[in-house]
């Protein structure tokens, strides 16, 4: 299967499990348009993408794999709203769109943003999955990746360093909590969902998601500069008119890209042992290298 | 015991598993700053209260029962930090102390709502309580209290009802989600965690919470047109100023107090059925239309 090929595959799974899982509950009917209207803004659906890909490595994605992935992508969603809030990064724009709060109002969007993370939740734990080890299994999962433990305190830690000098080191802690925990997770969970892995198998999983965790977000700064704004759908240079820090600040243009390089050689290298199973997670790994947006 | 020593009872299990379960992790020490402040603001603690007490008609309270309670009650804490924020009622006091956003700022408040949420569900999740079903049941009731099928759409309706003239029935039904929706679920998750109860037991409890839960509600709208700023820790007549619908002003003062006086005999008449194991729950519902703040 093609790179482009799976990219469908997923969408068509995620998208269909979130709206059958939002279906209307009538008295919050504004509140839902403004959480699909998030969900569904055109976002890649990566970590979807890798949840699949991690579970096609011990067999047929099941519906806890779907559940995942929704579940990631609500947490995902979610923090893009809060993120984007005056009082947070400020942004009026994302993919070419309005954010949340511009195309709503402010409480909209923080009551969207609360729900989302509440829904993530209730996909896991529904009684119909009826697996009850692995449910709690992938809510522990989560709750690691996108709370105190990782997703919220990255982006403390980003908001704590604007207009600061950090160092390489305090750079990667931010980004490991900030994107990379969750992305870890979106890898794991898709392997913990089938209930065919092995703690050796987990262990891979991780040094692959960390590198190209860490690739994502050196690429992206990387693409911050180098191309121009309709591309991107939000406004070119916004690190540097931020002041935030970036690799290719600490590191040049050019060390940025050669450490790019290297994490996705780490990322390829730590699922050789999956062989073919693994060329999904393999395109993954060359696309988000390859991308320019 | 009387409601006193039932509320220092209370207090202490809650308040030590909450400070344990919030243990030190070192990249967020300034985000579990802002977490413990609200968590630890002065609360009266009704809702852990209610858990141990509906815990109390089946026996002893367990790890669950804890863990139910200090989830409640970070929920509780986070839906606080979020709607004193200044896009939604703009509060600078609760309790006679700053919000979390005048202790700190507003992204440090909107984060560590984010957070206290996840925590809500990292406390049920926890792998040490090796109850899997119950565990996955006390999340579904969590869930279904607190996103968009309770509290959440409450506040949402909350925000939009600002200035309108609404009937009984539609400030009823923002009641029921914003409050009634946790408040019941602070019952229910006290009776699940034991694994003792039978369905009807839990009807009863839904009745007796959703008497008790629209009755504190009515209360609380007594209590801001009758007692001072002092009493109350925030400004007197902020429900009346803020042009918000309530009881007193669609039932007249008198009228109000009556209903709440109904909702209490239906509350009490609806745990008979538990003998003298609902001493604990009577004296809750006598102390709700009984406090003065």
């Amino acid at each position: 299967m093609t790179l482009d090929d799976f990219s469908q595959y997923a969408r068509r799974r995620v998208d269909q499990y979130l709206t059958q899982g939002l279906s209307q509950y009538a008295p919050a009917a504004h509140l839902q348009e403004a959480m699909s209207y998030s969900l569904f803004n055109g976002g890649k659906r990566v970590r979807p993408m890798l949840t699949y890909a991690a579970a096609s490595l011990f067999g047929e994605a099941n519906e806890l794999t779907d559940a995942s992935a929704a579940a990631i992508e609500s947490i995902h969603a979610y923090s893009l709203i809060h993120d984007d809030l005056p009082a947070m990064d400020d942004d009026d724009l994302r993919r070419g769109k309005p954010t949340c709060h511009i195309q709503y109002d402010e409480a909209t969007a923080i009551l969207a943003g609360d729900a989302l993370q509440t829904f993530a939740f209730e996909l896991l734990s529904q009684q119909k999955h009826n697996k009850t080890t692995i449910q709690l299994q992938l809510i522990q999962e989560l709750v690691q990746a996108s709370g105190r433990h990782g997703m919220v305190t990255g982006q403390m830690i980003d908001l704590a360093n604007v207009g600061k000098n950090i160092d390489i080191h305090a750079l990667e802690q931010m980004h490991q909590h900030k994107t990379g925990a969750l992305i870890r997770a979106s890898v794991r969970m898709g392997a913990i969902s089938t209930g065919a892995h092995t703690e050796q198998d987990l262990s891979a999983l991780d040094a692959y998601a960390n590198a190209i965790g860490l690739a994502f977000q050196v690429q992206d700064d990387i693409i911050d500069i180098t191309s121009d704004t309709t591309t991107l759908g939000k406004t070119q240079f916004s690190d540097e008119d931020a002041n935030k820090p970036t690799y290719p600040k600490l590191l040049g243009l050019d060390g940025a890209k050669d450490l790019a390089q290297s994490l996705h050689s780490q990322a390829i290298d730590s699922i050789s042992t999956f062989g073919m199973t693994a060329q999904p997670l393999v395109n993954l790994a060359n696309y988000i290298i390859g991308r320019n947006h």
